[in-house]
């Protein structure tokens, strides 16, 4: 079987290889779509990093990440809105379908997250016209609430289809199982993003119980607690017909194989994942 | 000044004494309640627990505690059905002003959260006429939603309440600043828990960044980054006048330091926390 809609995030394998070695791995194997990180892209460059793509005939399903929005003063802010600015520059070039977004936690110092929340909304704001004129949606991935000191206060699907709808045009929303699959609220509102036109990303891994570290010890597809079957019909219904991505940080072991074994263990997980559904 | 609304949930010093110590310590700092666990209830044994209580004129906040309702099969549904129970007896003995429910994660091998959320549903109707009967109030804890696969699949306030409507009397919630201060939905939430007089009671402690353990990594109240005051006063407005529980779970820091050491502290950072709301 072949994983046409398969696409990997490339922090699954980055203690593994760098950006060219990780597509040229991805394109032996058949795999048609990666989404490379900015720290990626960085480390070999943009233009050695578009030939890596190029050659290897790959998709960009996503390039992550844009955010990081809130911040303790309006230079911070300044700041963040350039760097998103130069984000959409590289997804561009990339050839990327769209920007991630990590909004951004609590600035430092801060215990008002509605203030963080508002700060997110003014800095996507911001940088919305820029994305809009170079044809890059931008799609805010609401984090686990786990996260939402940290790494970023959108927390819900809800959450981030509300912001969607106060923005307008050109902005939707990245799908990720490991953030919403807890969410009592979660058919309800992949409805809604689907009638909305909003999901632009599907990320899948899984909830490993126990879970030993909040940010790095992410189950492979399977291996864990999450629903994928029933998720991956309600981003299906919702008219979602985009690749399907597999992201894992995982420190204690998948970060410890060889790459190789890593991709074929996506693929063979991804491929019964698809066979399930049917 | 005098914490007469301060309560103190006895898992914070489980480490350094058995329930006698901790309600004698308590007592000894002026503190007017505490929260005990069912081991250390069981430690102890009950007549002992409630001798301890009573010699040192202590008011009993809640009862730590029932819920753990999903199971895999019929019998397993039975056993937590009598096990809270008998939680329901001794709470009653105790002078609990609630038992408050943990109410439990996915069954084993289950990936089915709509299905465990039916169970909770169920259990909780299966126990309240015999809590009714024992009018001992049963207050549904949401748990944040990092615990949603092996702790509790109630995982916001909504969701608790709309529970509880549909249980009708007989049960309320357990507010957790820890467990709930992401939701985007909070204050609307809180509002509507005080309209319906469901709010029994209201846990602090505090979010630390980061949080190296999703369990045993929770902070004194003011060294993390909830907005306590505001989540207090939002509590305050929507009319809930009881006991205010510090319950800190804190296995590298609080359980080391000495017993009296970590009540004082509790004291001081209560106080300041009342005060700074006026």
């Amino acid at each position: 079987m072949h994983a046409t809609r398969l696409s990997i995030n490339l922090a699954t394998v980055r203690q593994q290889w760098n950006l060219r070695e990780a597509v040229e791995a991805c394109a032996r194997l058949g795999i048609p779509a990666v989404d490379p990180w900015r720290d990626q892209v960085a480390a070999i460059g943009l233009d050695a990093s578009v030939r890596a793509i190029k050659d290897a005939g790959m998709k960009v399903s996503g390039y992550c990440r844009g955010g990081m929005f809130p911040a303790t003063d309006q230079a911070g802010k300044q700041a963040a809105i350039d760097d998103n600015r130069r984000a959409i520059d590289e997804a561009s070039v990339l050839g990327a379908e769209c920007l991630v977004l990590v909004v951004g936690g609590l600035p430092k110092g801060s215990r008002d997250i509605a203030g963080a929340r508002r700060m997110v909304e003014d800095g996507i704001g911001a940088v919305l016209p820029y994305a809009r004129a170079h044809n890059m949606p931008l799609a805010i991935e609401p984090l686990h609430p786990m996260y939402a000191a940290d790494r970023a206060c959108v927390n819900t699907l809800a959450q981030a289809l509300d912001l969607c709808e106060a923005l307008g045009d050109g902005v939707g929303v990245a799908i990720d199982a490991y953030h919403v699959w807890w969410d009592p609220d979660l058919a309800a509102q992949i409805a809604r993003a689907g009638a909305a036109k909003r999901i632009l990303a599907y990320h899948i891994c899984d909830w490993l119980v126990p879970t030993r570290d909040l940010l790095l010890d992410r189950g492979m597809i399977g291996d864990g607690v999450i629903d994928l079957t029933g998720t991956g019909a309600m981003i299906e219904n919702a008219g979602y017909a985009g690749f399907i991505e597999v992201e894992i940080f995982s420190a204690a072991n998948w970060w410890k194989r060889p790459g190789d074994e890593v991709l074929r263990t996506c693929i063979e997980r991804f491929n019964r994942l698809m066979a399930a559904k049917t």
